[in-house]
């Protein structure tokens, strides 16, 4: 990377959902950028985005148009990552991938930057962003696990749509209209309606019964704490919310705690805001979430019978936080 | 009760959304009826409905109506059942009740009829019927607790607005168009928009962090299973379902298990379908729940860690099973 004070920054995908979000967040983070590059197949050239108030054309996502990028931010699926991240790293570029594809690798780190900042120097071109689920369930661990050590996590999810991108939005949108008007319904982007429904998978099925995305808040949240004797249990619905992902997570800790030292230490938690006013019926909303940087925090109450046990309500904007927000954060330490 | 053949029925509530599944139910399962009292409110009097054919004008519930009949069945709100549910059974009739008045009553059996029949004997003129959202949990896992003994339930339910009544059903209706077509929204029945949100509360908060809804839950599975030692833990979330409710649950047994032997104690278990068949992406559903009578179950695969933990995805019509064919089926052993 260059030692210049502001960078040579490419965006892949960035006519997707998550891609938009990630120039809104360079822009209104004010992240140095000498140069931009918008990125995407070769279906979206020659579109155009604005950015700080210029134009850019869409450039097709090759190898050799990494050439003098400092920082490339990856949103354009697992295959686009797999064949050019690599090819952005060789040419001197840190990658910063939005995509499941190389998070489990052992050479690449995984990385929020409220939980484990650390990891990210030991980077060799690519450092992965974690998956949505996983990044606000560990926003909100993270200064419980510091002090009193979490044994088990069981973690059952309310994930919005538009982690499916634009088409799920779209096919909710669509599909409530024809539901509310009595017009019957064709599933295209998820297997079944959507629309007034709920359903219990996200992304494929994996051998042992849970869906890849379960084995993700699985492994990732082992990885990104650092610790594999975290024993975690996922359960990831999809429900019909545009936008935030809301979480039913309860923990166990090795050690004791008060209920009020939670609160105070999730009060001072980097990233995160509660939200717990039972007496005024407030509590984390996606509604609210969406657009706020915060993962927000709320329903926190212990566990009746097992005196380490603790249950808490934990939403975030799973476009921002949960993706765009993150990744530009990365960049935000690597330049530090 | 009288040892006719067939009997005089009232239905206290009748114009409601569980009272009016509830003379549906009784049309369709032909309960031996020899008359039938349609009750509601001042309100409601003189409205009529229809069964089997004949129109019934519905009569204002008093201590008086309940003269001379034999079951009634109350869906009418908690008021009511605690000051005519007495009044019914002082008059012969044997109460069943849908609120939630008598259900934690050391002297009202609480029944689900697949679960603990038994207790319906014990009766002094007033059985209730549980809370929803305990009915399909209790279902889904009495055969698995009758062979393994259930010690611990880690439960976050997904519940249908159709729990709350006629008004939530319009709501979520009009709020899901005004949100599609951008008009601004303002909640009524619920503390915040329920359309493409979901809501971490049920019924109203207690003084230990946890709704009403979530004590019943725990405290009813422990009256039903008659066991004080088994351990729940429940978070309630409204999701934007128009009818249905599904619950993610986790559990642990005291007798270790093969998945293969729970998979054929659900199959063959009373009112239980299994629909889990992940190669076809077929697991229960809202949509598919509705206008059933059994408790679907689906999702179910064991614990990565923990060697007696298991993970199950169960949803049921909450106005069938949930309220209006579990009173039903109760009155059905009644006269047996």
């Amino acid at each position: 990377m260059t030692v210049s004070k502001s960078y040579h920054v490419a965006v892949v995908g960035a006519t997707g959902a998550v891609g938009t979000k990630m120039l809104e967040t360079l822009e209104k983070r004010n992240f140095p950028i000498q140069s931009l590059k918008v990125l995407a197949s070769s279906r979206s050239v020659d579109k155009e985005i604005q950015f700080r108030g210029k134009t850019y054309k869409i450039e097709e996502a090759t190898p050799e148009a990494f050439e003098g990028i400092d920082i490339a931010l990856f949103s354009a699926g697992g295959s686009v990552s797999e064949k050019l991240a690599p090819e952005a790293a060789k040419r001197g570029a840190i990658a910063i991938d939005n995509t499941s594809f190389f998070r489990m690798n052992p050479e690449v780190p995984l990385v929020v930057p409220e939980v484990n900042p650390q990891d990210i120097e030991k980077h060799k071109g690519i450092i992965a962003n974690p998956n949505c689920s996983t990044i606000q369930m560990v926003v909100a661990l993270k200064p419980i696990h510091d002090k009193y050590k979490i044994k088990r996590i069981i973690v059952s999810t309310y994930q919005a749509v538009s982690g499916t991108g634009y088409k799920a939005i779209e096919e909710l949108t669509q599909q409530s209209q024809e539901v509310v008007t009595g017009f019957p319904t064709q599933p295209k982007v998820y297997p079944h309606q959507i629309a007034f429904n709920v359903l219990p998978q996200i992304d494929v099925f994996e051998e042992n019964g849970f869906t890849k995305e379960e084995m993700k808040m699985i492994n990732e949240t082992q990885k990104i704490f650092g610790d594999d004797s975290i024993e975690v249990t996922a359960t990831c619905v999809r429900v019909p919310v545009l936008n935030g992902h809301s979480e039913s997570v309860y923990i166990e800790t090795e050690k004791p705690f008060e209920v009020s030292d939670i609160y105070s230490l999730l009060s001072q938690g980097e990233g995160i805001k509660v939200i717990d006013d039972t007496e005024n019926l407030l509590y984390p909303l996606p509604t609210e979430a969406t657009g706020q940087g915060d993962t927000l925090v709320g329903r926190i109450r212990k566990d009746l019978y097992n005196p380490h046990g603790l249950n808490m309500w934990v939403v975030a904007d799973n476009l921002l936080k949960g993706a765009a927000l993150n990744a530009v954060q990365i960049a935000e330490k690597l330049i530090k």
